[in-house]
């Protein structure tokens, strides 16, 4: 049954009772019958592959003590003699993290079967599966995420609308963006709509989620925009000449009726319209906190609210 | 207000009337007076760097006829000379894709201000920013995406439930996992549902969202994690012993009311059973599927359910 499934790799387990968190076993290589000069060179030089609980190795090229003086060939029959090794151990996958200038290295991995898992910055990260049948190793993310803001002032029913300047059709849409790494769904909704407009506003609900894949603006890669309902508490606009072409308060039924707008945005603005009339509550997916087991930081839930009677079935 | 705002790069611009989609401009390096013999040699090798509307500059090293004999100080020198050439220009970023044969040249871009911006399986891409301030470039994707299935049997008002092999608490959760590349939400939690624990099902609904940063098991990055409602079509449990230790048809009320799960996995119960007994229409966030603009393909839009008179208003 696990099939074409990911493993759940590199997820520590739960904190013990005691709160301390479990740590990967280092297991230095020398001690691992391996034998030859050049392994003996390389656990000279720093290096300490690390076993996992899942089944993996791992390589820090960053552990060199002086990288520069090591030399491909030495490197590379290195390699060659680990993975042996680590084959006839059982091991099912090697993780070999490089620092971006030791990159030299790459190409000798590469040689050896290693890819890309993903880079980032300063340093990359290549795999090889050593398992039977197609690698189960997690990928790397997949999604980017765009937030807009669907700004509704409540006593008027306008609701604030862009045109952006580098579209050739004039489609009104709700002002938005990527999210930044690390930042939460809503505080880029009003980070955008302020950047784009000039209006503060609150966060009040998730309206919509759209998934599109081989997206171009994600470098091939898979898109998730979400809109959501804001309360503004600012209503003179002040937009960004250099993103928008106009930017206005327009009446929520005109835009809910028009042509001149995005398939999304005009379902999203007969939700929103349907909400106004009709409660809130008939649209709104809403927001709760809960702390996350790992991090000891919070994360966010989002969900049609829940009556209080459901809610007090158990405490958490 | 264009502050930190990443730019929307490498979305093309949109289809002109009569359905061409718009080029970049390839302008050959030796047309712009680099002049220098490492410059000619360069394009005479293949390099054929690409200027683009946003201002950036992009280099293939893929195109390179020779890669081999194309030593590490020669490339270093015309890099140098092109950046600069590229500044006096005025453009603002510099794209750097090397196909992982050729990493060599990783380094040695990274000695001029290059970093990863990513990689993935046989090609990294390397990015250096020439504009004022910090950089604008947008990021690569910043999100992996899990999604389980609550599947409901609503002739018994029993729901589907697993406990993972490998946690230390045995808390009940609803069977999931991490989506391929390119599949859609709803797709990865009937798969899911079929790998873990044998029973096929359809499809209903999104249920809940969670957004977590900085999570152990996305290499560091967030994690999007999404449980949809689903609806069985087999009942017999067939579990996977490597995944699961105990899998059963749990009765919903008792999961919503048992300590031994996690705070979403109760949360979700809870509403569940509030959609069981009152109308799955006050929970549901169901699904429409558009034509995308860009690539020919479908995306799905997920929000509550618009009522007809509504979604009437125009026709998309």
């Amino acid at each position: 049954m696990l099939g074409a499934r990911a493993l759940r790799w590199g997820l520590p387990a739960r904190r013990a009772p005691n709160g301390a968190r479990p740590q990967p076993a280092r297991i230095p290589l020398c001690g691992r019958r391996l034998g030859s000069l050049v392994g003996h060179s390389l656990w000279a030089a720093g290096l300490q592959p690390q076993r996992d609980k899942f089944g993996g190795v791992t390589v820090h090229l960053a552990q060199l003590h002086a990288p520069d003086s090591l030399d491909q060939v030495t490197f590379q029959r290195w390699l060659q003699e680990s993975v042996k090794q680590w084959r006839a151990e059982g091991r099912i996958a090697v993780w070999l993290h490089i620092p971006i200038l030791q990159s030299k290295f790459i190409a000798t991995a590469a040689l050896q079967g290693f890819t890309f898992h993903h880079a980032e910055s300063d340093s990359s990260t290549l795999t090889l599966w050593l398992g039977e049948g197609h690698s189960r190793l997690p990928g790397y993310a997949t999604h980017q995420l765009g937030v807009a803001g669907a700004a509704l002032d409540v006593d008027t029913g306008k609701v604030l609308v862009v045109q952006d300047k580098n579209k050739t059709t004039n489609a009104w849409k709700f002002p938005g963006g990527l999210s930044d790494p690390g930042e939460d769904i809503g505080n880029t909704a009003v980070r955008e709509v302020f950047e784009e407009t000039g209006i503060k506003s609150e966060f009040k609900s998730l309206l919509s989620i759209r998934q599109q894949h081989r997206h171009p603006g994600a470098f091939g890669l898979s898109d998730m925009y979400i809109i959501c309902r804001l309360q503004p508490s600012s209503f003179n606009i002040s937009f960004c000449q250099q993103e928008c072409l106009r930017c206005e308060w327009m009446d929520l039924e005109e835009l809910a009726k028009t042509k001149d707008t995005t398939p999304i945005t005009s379902s999203v603005a007969k939700l929103l319209l349907y909400g106004y009339r009709e409660g809130f509550d008939k649209i709104d997916i809403t927001m709760r906190e809960f702390p996350a087991v790992y991090t000891g930081l919070f994360y966010k839930l989002y969900h049609k609210e829940l009556p209080d009677t459901y809610k007090n079935m158990t405490e958490f």
